[in-house]
């Protein structure tokens, strides 16, 4: 065990404040990882401040780090010190269940997330991104590719994956018309993803001062989704919907924009239920469904991806001791599109 | 135009009564058919009453309708004289949208359905199978296997397609897990069917004393949905549920019972829109779809099926004298499991 620095909440209502926190020492097929950047995700907001009830203190958030290998332990095959690499959401899983063997490990029963999971090594519960160094087994490390920057790569392993995996799994490529509804940290990644395989990509936001912005990082139209005369014009035209809304809104109205077996996919989670008209499913076999990252193998196929087509999120980068302000600007979207904490400065800090 | 006799509701708070209605000539495509049974389905009830708000009067409802050849036109290559004939709720379609290419006449946006559709020859409204005969074009008619009792057949053109084409295309076979929600009309045969694909089929009913029958009907296992407990047993575990209740209902117990990437499809259209908890859909990237009939080639190819594997509907036989009656009963669930009408009553009447 060593100790490192890093910045945690010490219960739902405090800042995010300067601590130091254990690290196990390296097993045979772990390597650590000295942390470069980390992205801030609205999921590190709401465990901080334990808006879904499930908090262990202190939290230290983070899923989206890159960062290089300082040390590798005696069986590590894959990474040497000086490597690039990246930490998503998942740091374990049972490796032997069903899901697991399918390279699905984001549906393992018993994984283990990157912070406020229960920590098999050290007991209490796992420590995130926002802090100097990391350890993990390699078999859930990921390489990045040499040619993107690090500081807007890091935002990829959440924001990308999660936009990345159900675009490729409902089969979006050349001549499909894809909706974006939502441009934020989530939106703009599927949207820069679905024009990358070759779809018609529509914005649906509700400000209209995103326009310029959104044709800009890659949609061919956008409709104001509050207009209902310029939603009607799309009626019935959609193969495929992606939805980053993540407060409460009308989904009906986007599921009557899908073609006959189209779909249209949550990765945002609305605390309340969302009101589904039946007979919007019903005429034209539309379905209504929800998807949350990827596994392993597809982190690691969509990083390669980017490096292929130099796609990267649109970043501002902040040192941590702006954390606490970067959490009040996310609240109001007021980000383009992403925060990556370079962590430099909390070694310097 | 010839006249024939025939039900139909005067308002929507009439009772249906015995009238005569118009019928087309034959035209050279069309044949026309001596209905010997039909079915009674809850859509008939709902818009005899004008519960969807889009009735035209009078009503003649029915479009589950088993009958034999009366005359052919010139140009009809498929049917004689005196050959068994069924006719479902599509009576014609555009014929030339890239849904009626595909089979898929369901999906075309200018389709007439059997009954209270705008009728493109005689103006007006369709008349449905409540009555003594009927023209349609020999493209939308269907062939009834020999084999098949003709008045438990009836019902297999809406209440079975309706199972049978989900049960299809999400491809339910062998040794998948299958849920059937709701032993009513739709339900008792989705558990046929599902069973003649060879799933394992669990019913799932809020009346403990449908047990018996469910199992009698196919069903391996039948879940209380009422008893948390039950359900818990069967987390995560169907690939496959559908979902025939049209009574508001909380679609979320059975959302969390589907294993990953699993499906729900509802057939039942609950008036006020269901409450999705958008978590159950993200976490294990489960779906939520509807589904409505089929097309006329899968209606087809499920009565040859019914033929092959001997399958009908378990009817109740009743003469049209008592169709307000039976719309009586089928308000309190009270029919084993569809009421067929026996049009004799009607000639001899």
């Amino acid at each position: 065990m060593y100790e490192t620095k890093a910045y945690s909440a010490a219960s739902a209502t405090s800042p995010l404040a300067s601590t130091r926190i254990p690290r196990r020492d390296l097993t045979e097929h772990d390597v650590q990882i000295e942390i470069l950047f980390c992205g801030i995700c609205h999921t590190d907001l709401h465990v901080a401040r334990n808006e879904w009830g499930n908090a262990t203190y202190p939290v230290v958030p983070g899923h989206e780090i890159v960062g290089r290998v300082a040390k590798v332990g005696s069986a590590v095959t894959r990474y040497k010190p000086g490597d690039l690499a990246a930490i998503g959401c998942l740091v374990d899983s049972d490796r032997t269940c069903p899901s697991c063997q399918e390279g699905l490990e984001q549906f393992c029963p018993n994984q283990t997330i990157v912070f406020n999971s229960p920590d098999k090594h050290l007991g209490g519960v796992t420590y995130g991104g926002y802090s100097d160094s990391i350890v993990i087994d390699e078999r859930y490390a990921l390489r990045v590719p040499a040619n993107l920057d690090p500081a807007a790569a890091a935002p990829l392993l959440c924001a990308g994956i999660t936009m990345y995996s159900p675009l490729r799994h409902w089969g979006i490529t050349q001549g499909k018309k894809v909706g974006v509804v939502g441009l934020g940290g989530l939106g703009h990644m599927g949207v820069k993803f679905a024009r990358a395989f070759g779809a018609h990509v529509v914005v649906f936001t509700t400000s209209p001062g995103k326009t310029e912005d959104a044709l800009r990082l890659g949609a061919h139209e956008v409709v104001v989704s509050r207009n209902a005369d310029e939603m009607r014009k799309h009626a019935g035209s959609f193969d495929y919907i992606i939805d980053t809304v993540s407060a409460d809104h009308d989904v009906n109205a986007f599921l009557n924009l899908l073609r006959h077996d189209g779909n249209m996919t949550l990765v945002g989670a609305p605390a309340k239920p969302l009101a589904v008209a039946a007979f919007g499913l019903i005429l034209g076999r539309r379905s209504l469904s929800g998807s949350n990252i990827g596994g392993i193998a597809e982190t690691q196929e969509m990083l390669d991806f980017c490096g292929k087509n130099e796609i990267t999120a649109d970043v501002e980068v902040i040192p941590i001791q702006k954390v606490n302000e970067a959490y009040e600007r996310l609240l109001k979207s007021d980000v383009k599109y992403r925060f990556s904490i370079d962590m430099a400065s909390l070694r310097s800090g």
